[in-house]
């Protein structure tokens, strides 16, 4: 049997909503549309969270990957 | 059917409008014009944001790509 | 006798149950499914620890490599 | 008609004042005499401002782009 | 006589005793087993000090080499 | 007539008195001897400056290129 | 005459005592002996100095190159 490897979870998360978390401490919750080797990301129906509260309804809403700590299927 | 990548999703906001916002915490709203592998964006009619409040015009505006923590058509 | 590298110590750990340490000081716990070259990690059944303190559950959990200090077998 | 990259919206700017501003909030106006692939910069006739006041008038100036957050024609 | 380069310093410490310094003022001491050009480094019997005090034996610990300031043959 | 190319402008600086600047607000006046393409560079006569005062006269001085934030001919 | 690279003047001070400053205030004191183009140092007798202050004694001392300020023969 073969390694997963970690895009291939992203993989399985397309389509799906996730939580993406930002260095700077925000986080985006969101449609997982696109991601590529440098984790740019892309989410539909994005919302912004600030210390646990909605702050922006964003629609589409593409993350510079460098600025990501971490993404997970909510 | 081929999975979307994430400067596609740039591509369709290319001269539209986008917010486009900076690890320094500054935003700046204007027609998305150019963008490279990199992130490094060009925005014209560009207007600066601190905190909400507009601060500059600034016309033609080149960003550089490390700078940014997302992208968002508005 | 091969010297040891770094990744085969991470190899050894696929499918047991580590602690991941983040430059901001959270740490993650859960079952070590996913890594590569860039340490971009993925854990399953992923606790979140701030300050020694259990914050979230997340299940499934994709981590920046850029964004981890340290990874150890629990 | 080919879409516009980055670096021809500066390449338009070469001999034209510019404002350059770097992560450490220094800003640079000067004219643009030549640039590269890192955004590296150098600006003739450059002056420094801080906090929007005249600092130092530095004639000549080579910029690393990697501190460059923004370039703009004024 | 050729020049000694900076990998081959760390090899002659494998197996023995070495303090490894992180950027966020962590401090390991264990058994250097694996390093790699990228400085990713595996101690055996690592524990952790902070401020001089011991916080933590960690047993295996594969620490990232872009958070290391230092590495010291005890 | 070809476009000049940032490190051109190092180059005509090269054996005359240049400032550089780094990203820890330390400021180092000598003579240009040496850079390469990462900008490390090197000074001779090299004098620091920290808040304007003179801290301490180092002869040669070899410095990181991605500490710098500029450079300038005196 | 060939213009002189940065690496060569680090060559010189091989073998030599140097101060070695990195991002986090840290001087180190020692001789060098041995660096790569990533500009990672290995010192001998190695003084670990915070604030002008004696510290520790380290012996052989590995220095990511990434920590580096800057280098300068005592």
């Amino acid at each position: 049997m073969e390694a997963l490897r970690p895009l291939d979870a992203l993989n399985k998360a397309r389509n799906s909503k996730v939580i993406v978390e930002l260095k700077n401490n925000k986080r985006y919750v969101g449609k997982l549309v696109a991601f590529d080797i440098h984790i740019n990301t892309v989410l539909d129906d994005a919302e912004e969270y600030v210390d646990g509260e909605l702050k922006r309804k964003l629609g589409t809403l593409f993350i510079r990957g460098d600025t990501i700590t971490i993404i997970s299927p909510q």
